[in-house]
Parts: structure tokens; C-alpha cells; sequence
């Protein structure tokens, strides 16, 4: 059911997550307008209210607001390149996934062809979206993110980093990160409890535990990167690298690849061949940066 | 101070962790003798009533329970050959860390000698030792394990996996795993917002939440490497592989060392061009299994 005050949306992408955008505004009541190179995806939402542009212009001529969400940017230039004229004086609010350069660059060209430029990364998995637990950053245009803001944030909350377009992308390759480090964790120690057919439904229960409670230390190891004052209370880089040869050694005894972990143990030994073995783990963040 | 119906207790280094399993027997009132290599350390502990042996020999003849936790399995050998004949009939438990291999040697090793043998793996820091969010994964000996279990029991939960001298540090080392990709994840994020000046501090509540989030989809990955059904929910590798591809090159960009996040980016790759496209990324666990 759309409603005419709320403020109508063009959804370009009909992908698992452009699909549950496009969702999320048409619950919320927004007359939604959705492309998709195949059109067949947009079936289901028309049979939910949307409406089904046959070409991206005449999606983007829609609505003011139009949210994109493609594959990578060279999808969001190959599709949106075609119909820049019919951007200007509309809102682009692009939440694919890329690069701050890549967010900076989206930002001038879309302000060449007269569009507000707001960049965003959805940080959330489709059946989050539109859901508290749903958060979405945005950077870009405040003034088109403030008019917007109520809109978008139907599909989760809506947090602006500042005006550097660049920033939305940053902040989500950042947590990207840190969930893939934790998520690539887990399937190694997937792969070393399966060795002994150790079934991975016993084994999680307590991974979640343990990495519950460590996670309680991430907020002390922020606070040494940002102090520098990175003596160790407890558990020395030292004794560290000594247990991560086991680590290691584990996974060749148990026939299991080591490569996933294997960047961490050349950290531990240059940092303590560096002579901070008595120092915490925040220690490291300093080896990881090129440009010091 | 320590009470007679209390099991006495040796503790065998007094590093950072052997000092907290040995203070939390003194505070549970138990008969404690401590030794260690460099004799200073000793002395906090005996302030608060520990017996400080002046041999590896006589701490151990001072306890039928002797727990060690030295810095590696070549240090245990390296303190304990030298006394292995006063170990018969008493139960060893060594908390050290080590591999599933390792373990089962030293438990033979044990036997030669007659004593017991209980392998451990300490999923703990120091100051979480006794109390109750501590763990403390056992395995070997069942009958030793039941005898101590109380006395065990002080130090933090105490699990017992099984007869296999192996398992607790097979467990041990895979939570170790997951707590490490974590750990390098999260640090490699604080590199690139570091690179933007975003304090840590600011990051990491997000951090926080969002991996709090994504650790809500262990279940259904652990779910998926049980039944062999991985086909994706809302995320597939394709996407994944493609979006991955921009945390590398942000890395770049900004002047961060991408090793610790290479990896993955391989996996997903093969992943894909084995034609794992559409699947979910519980299916990298079996690109992980040298030895299927
Ligand atoms: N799914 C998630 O968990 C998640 C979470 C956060 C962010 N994201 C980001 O959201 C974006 C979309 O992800 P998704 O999960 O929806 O991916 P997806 O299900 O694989 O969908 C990809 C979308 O891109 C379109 N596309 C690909 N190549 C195209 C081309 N050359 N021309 C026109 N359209 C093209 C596809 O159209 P067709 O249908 O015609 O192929 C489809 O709409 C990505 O940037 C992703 O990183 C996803
Ligand atoms: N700290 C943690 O967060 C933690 C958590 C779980 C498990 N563990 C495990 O617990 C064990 C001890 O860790 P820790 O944190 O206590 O390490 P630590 O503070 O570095 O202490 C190392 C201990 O090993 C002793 N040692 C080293 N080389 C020796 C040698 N050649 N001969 C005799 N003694 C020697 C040290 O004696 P000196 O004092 O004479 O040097 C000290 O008692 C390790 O296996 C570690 O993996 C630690």
C-alpha cells in the first residue's frame, strides 16, 4: 500500500539486497519504482506495489530519490552512465559496495550532471534491512541526506559520517574487514575441529562464547592504537608468537591450509624481532600501515 | 589462607597466567607450593601464603595435583625430564599451550612415569581466571579429571572433552583461531580508519555492534559445513568475491598492508571459479581441507 505523502523512491538493482531495499520502502508505504537488468527479478515486487520501469530512464525520471545498489561501481557507471542527463535536480544515494576513491569520484561526476551525491554502506545482510538491527552509513551531501534521512531510514538506521563522500566507504570496508577476519577464523577452526569429526554444531556454541569474551577486549585495544601506550597486560606478543607456532603446526598435523592464518604469525615474530615481545597485540597496527 | 580438606596444589611458572592459577588456588584455600624458574616471582604469591619450592623436585613432591603452565611444550620437558621419576602417582595437568600431537605424547610420557596426565587449554586471560567466565578445556585421563574436578573448578569452568589427551588442545587451538582472525580483522580496520584519523575509540562501538551482528550467522554457517547444503541465503560468494576486491584496493589506497586480508580474497576466488558462485561462504570450509 503506498501513500502519497511519503516521498516517492526509485530502487535500480534488484539483486538479494536491492530486493529487500525495495521491500522495505514499499512496507513503508513509499510509491516505489524499481529497474533491473533482468526484468523478471522485479516481478515479485510488483506484485507487491512497485512499480516496474521497463528502461533505467524512465526509472530514474520516477522519483526524486534514487537508491542504487549494483554489483560494483563499473555496474553503476555502465548503467547509470547512459541516463546522467536525467539525474539533475534528483538525490543519488548509491549503496554499492566500493571503494572511498570510488565514492569521491561518484560525487563529482554526479554533481557535473546537477544530482545531490549521498554515498552509503549497508551493514546488514538482506534479512536485516528494514529491521532495528539494520544499520546503513551514509556520507555525502548533509543537506540531501537531511532531506532524505527519514526515508532511507526505513531500511535501517541511518548514521552520516560527514560531508567527505569518501567516508561511508571507508567506515564499511573497515567493518568488512573486521568481519571476515573473524568469519575466516572461524571456518579454520571449523576446519581443525572437523578433522577429528568434531561436528561444527558442537563446536560453535562455545566459539561464540570465547569470541563474546574476547571481544570485550576490542574497546583496550582501541585504546592503546590510540594512546600508543601499548604494554601488555596479560598476554605478551612474545608467549603470543610462541603459542600461534602451534597454531600453525595443528593445522599441517591435522592436514588443514594454513594460509588463512599464517599473515598473523609473520606479524607477531617482526614485531617481536622488533623488540616489543613484552608489548599487547595492538602493537601490530603499527607494522600495518605503508604510509606511516 | 589455606584449609586442610583442600587438596594441596603445585603450581609449576608463574608467568603472567601460571601466576593467576596460582593465585586463584590460594583464594579458593588451597595448600598451594609455587615454583619458577626465576625465583622473584615467586614472591607475591608466597605473601599471600603459597609455598615457594626452591627445585622443580620438591614443588613437585609437595602435591599429589601439579599444574603446569610454562611458556611451550620444550620448556615442560625441559623442567619436568630431570624430575619425571617423582611424578609417580600423581596426577599431572598441564595448561600449557600446545598441539593435539604434543599432548598425546606428553600423556605417554606421563604414563611411562606413572603419573596421570590431563591436558588443558586455558581459553582465558589472566584476570578472567577464577571467575566464572573463564574456561578451562580438558581432556585425557577421565578418572584424574574426576578426581580434580573441584579442585579444577576454582580456576573457571571446568570441561572435560574427552580420553583423547588431544582434544583440549585441538579445541583450544581452533578457538584460538577464531579469536586471532578477529583480532586481524578488527586491527587491519583500525589501520584504515587510522588512515583517515578516525580515533579508534570512535570506531570500535560499530565495531562492536556489527560484529555482534555477524556472529549471530555462525549457527547457520556451522549448520551448513554439517549438512554439505551451502547454498546462499542472501549473500552469495560471487558478490562477496567482487566486494572483497574493493577492501583490497581501499587498503591500498589509503596506505594499509593488505597481507592479513590476502587470503581470503584467494579463497573466495577459487571458491568462484570452481563454480561456488551462487553459494554461501561456509563453502570456503572445504577449500580449507588438505586431507579431505
Ligand atoms: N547481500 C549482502 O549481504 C550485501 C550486504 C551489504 C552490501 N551489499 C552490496 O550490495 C550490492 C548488491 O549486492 P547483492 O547481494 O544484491 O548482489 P547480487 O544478488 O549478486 O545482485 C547483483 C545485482 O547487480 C546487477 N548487475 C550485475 N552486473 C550488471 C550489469 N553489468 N549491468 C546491470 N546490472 C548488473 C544484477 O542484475 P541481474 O539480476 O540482471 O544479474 C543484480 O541486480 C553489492 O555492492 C554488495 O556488495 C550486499
Ligand atoms: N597469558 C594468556 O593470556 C594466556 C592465555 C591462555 C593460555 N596461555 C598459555 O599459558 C602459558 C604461559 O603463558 P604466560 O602468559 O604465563 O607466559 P609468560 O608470562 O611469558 O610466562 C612464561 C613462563 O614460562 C617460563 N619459562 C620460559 N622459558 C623457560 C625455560 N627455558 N625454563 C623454565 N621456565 C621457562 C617463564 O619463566 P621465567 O619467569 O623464569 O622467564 C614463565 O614462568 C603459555 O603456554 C600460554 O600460551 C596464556
Amino acid at each position: 500500500m503506498t501513500d502519497d505523502k511519503q516521498t516517492p523512491v526509485t530502487v535500480i538493482g534488484l539483486g538479494d539486497m536491492g530486493s529487500a531495499l525495495a521491500g522495505a520502502f514499499l512496507d513503508a508505504g513509499h510509491p516505489t519504482t524499481v529497474w533491473n537488468r533482468t526484468a523478471s527479478r522485479a516481478e515479485a515486487l510488483a506484485a507487491r506495489g512497485a512499480t516496474a520501469a521497463t528502461t533505467a530512464a524512465e526509472a530514474v525520471a520516477a522519483s526524486p530519490l534514487i537508491v542504487v545498489c549494483l554489483l560494483d561501481q563499473g555496474t553503476v557507471r555502465e548503467v547509470l552512465g547512459p541516463v546522467a542527463g536525467a539525474l539533475r535536480g534528483r538525490t543519488l544515494v548509491n549503496l554499492t559496495n566500493g571503494t572511498p576513491r570510488q565514492a569521491r569520484e561518484d560525487a563529482e561526476w554526479a554533481a557535473e550532471h546537477g544530482a545531490d551525491y549521498v554515498d552509503g554502506g549497508i551493514m546488514a545482510v538482506p534479512p536485516m534491512i528494514g529491521r532495528p538491527e539494520a544499520v546503513v552509513l551514509y556520507s555525502g551531501s548533509p543537506a540531501a541526506f537531511a532531506a532524505h534521512e527519514r526515508t532511507l531510514g526505513v531500511l535501517g538506521g541511518a548514521t552520516h559520517l560527514g560531508a567527505d563522500p569518501g567516508l561511508a566507504a571507508l567506515y564499511d570496508l573497515a567493518l568488512l574487514s573486521a568481519m571476515y577476519g573473524m568469519f575466516g577464523g572461524f571456518l579454520h577452526a571449523l576446519a581443525l575441529t572437523g578433522s577429528e569429526k568434531i561436528p561444527a554444531a558442537e563446536f560453535t556454541p562455545l566459539a561464540v562464547s570465547w569470541l563474546n569474551a574476547m571481544m570485550t577486549s576490542l574497546p583496550a585495544m582501541a585504546q592503546a592504537v590510540d594512546s600508543g601506550d601499548h604494554s601488555a597486560i596479560g598476554s605478551n606478543l612474545g608467549m603470543q608468537a610462541t603459542a600461534y607456532v602451534n597454531l600453525l603446526d595443528a593445522g599441517r598435523e591435522q592436514g588443514v591450509a594454513t594460509g588463512l592464518m599464517e599473515p598473523m604469525q609473520n606479524l607477531l615474530h617482526r614485531a617481536v624481532a622488533a623488540g616489543h615481545g613484552g608489548d599487547d597485540l595492538s602493537r601490530l597496527v603499527e607494522l600495518l600501515r605503508t604510509n606511516p
